[in-house]
């Protein structure tokens, strides 16, 4: 238990006015966990209903989908809610992120790094994603490239949250089970996912310039 | 004139060790914009005898070269050189970072998300802009996407790089003079130049998976 009564490490990290988790992790975990199920599932069976559609793009809409929310509902209030760590009434989302900096304190203590990676991830990156799910949909022309844009600003996001640690200090968890599942396990879903789905759509789009080029040169 | 002898603002910036500045303003800008001309100029006479070129792809191989060798030769020191302010016998790289910390003195502070920052930019734009000029000389497939992905890179760092100097106090500029010089001016070029060039090839992009859309439907 640090200072002021809160339970992140380091353990002199100074949080004035901290008040208690409330929820368990179970708690917290569950309806997030639910309600991506529920998200993945609505939008891989209504896809299913568009015709023409292949799997691949109905899983990466599902995909855009879930991150998208995730961007605009989780990590949206963190970012415009700087205070979330002493509100006498917390909401979900202020113990979502009470729980998650036990794997990472920079977020409560509001290291602008990390709240500078959030907020161009909320407001930016959230809203693209759901335009990622429409532009597969409705096929249209900057599907690819839109797609490759929010991977980019994700793998960005990330590289900048993983070295600014490692610059400052890298002591921002409780222990190694905070560190491996929400330090690195739950950000890891934001690499590699981004890397694949940036590497298809850089091919699709070589591929679409190759063919262009072979039908002029004919 | 701050604490430990240095020029930087906020004043009480502790720097043990601060050798000051040896060269002049002129004495920095100088060899850095004289070597930018010459190289710009190489580059534009040496892609004029390629034929086939556009002037708009030589403009951009130009600008590429330009903006690829700032990333690796002037920021690539900064990142790798921890203790450029203290050392005894500066060379040009550690005074460039010296002169340009008067606006903006994360810079001799080290802060993470400024280090981070170039650290990126420098070990993976840089090489990647220079790829941009082979990919546009020799019209290779990925010219677009490649462009467009170094533009992205280059605009998420300086979001990040002016989003966290506004949390972190926005504080960190000798005078007015510097502010708008360093701090605005000189990265402004690292905004309006990639926003140009990334909906250029976003827009290339659409119109050649509109035109295989179109060659389909026939």
């Amino acid at each position: 238990m640090g200072g002021d009564g809160h339970p992140y490490a380091p353990a002199d990290l100074h949080l004035p006015g901290f008040v208690p988790l409330q929820l368990s992790q179970g708690q917290i975990l569950a309806p997030y966990l639910g309600t991506s199920v529920f998200v993945v599932l609505a939008v891989w069976l209504v896809s299913g209903r568009c015709g023409r559609l292949s799997k691949t793009d109905r899983l990466l809409m599902c995909q855009w989908a879930f991150t998208g929310l995730t961007h605009i509902m989780i990590e949206g209030p963190f970012v415009f809610t700087p205070d979330f760590f002493k509100k006498e009434n917390p909401n979900f989302f202020d113990e979502v992120w009470k729980e998650y900096s036990k794997g990472d304190s920079r977020y409560v203590a509001r290291d602008a790094a990390t709240v500078t990676v959030e907020g161009i991830t909320a407001v930016l990156e959230g809203p693209a994603s759901l335009l990622a799910v429409y532009a597969i949909a409705s096929r249209k022309s900057f599907s690819h490239i839109l797609q490759f844009a929010v991977c980019l600003g994700q793998l960005y996001g990330c590289l900048v949250y993983f070295i600014a640690a490692y610059l400052d200090g890298f002591n921002f968890w409780v222990g190694p089970f905070y560190f491996w599942a929400y330090f690195i396990g739950a950000n890891s879903f934001w690499i590699w996912i981004p890397t694949l789905i940036a590497i298809r759509s850089w091919k699709k789009i070589c591929a679409t310039f190759q063919a262009e080029k072979m039908a002029n040169a004919e």
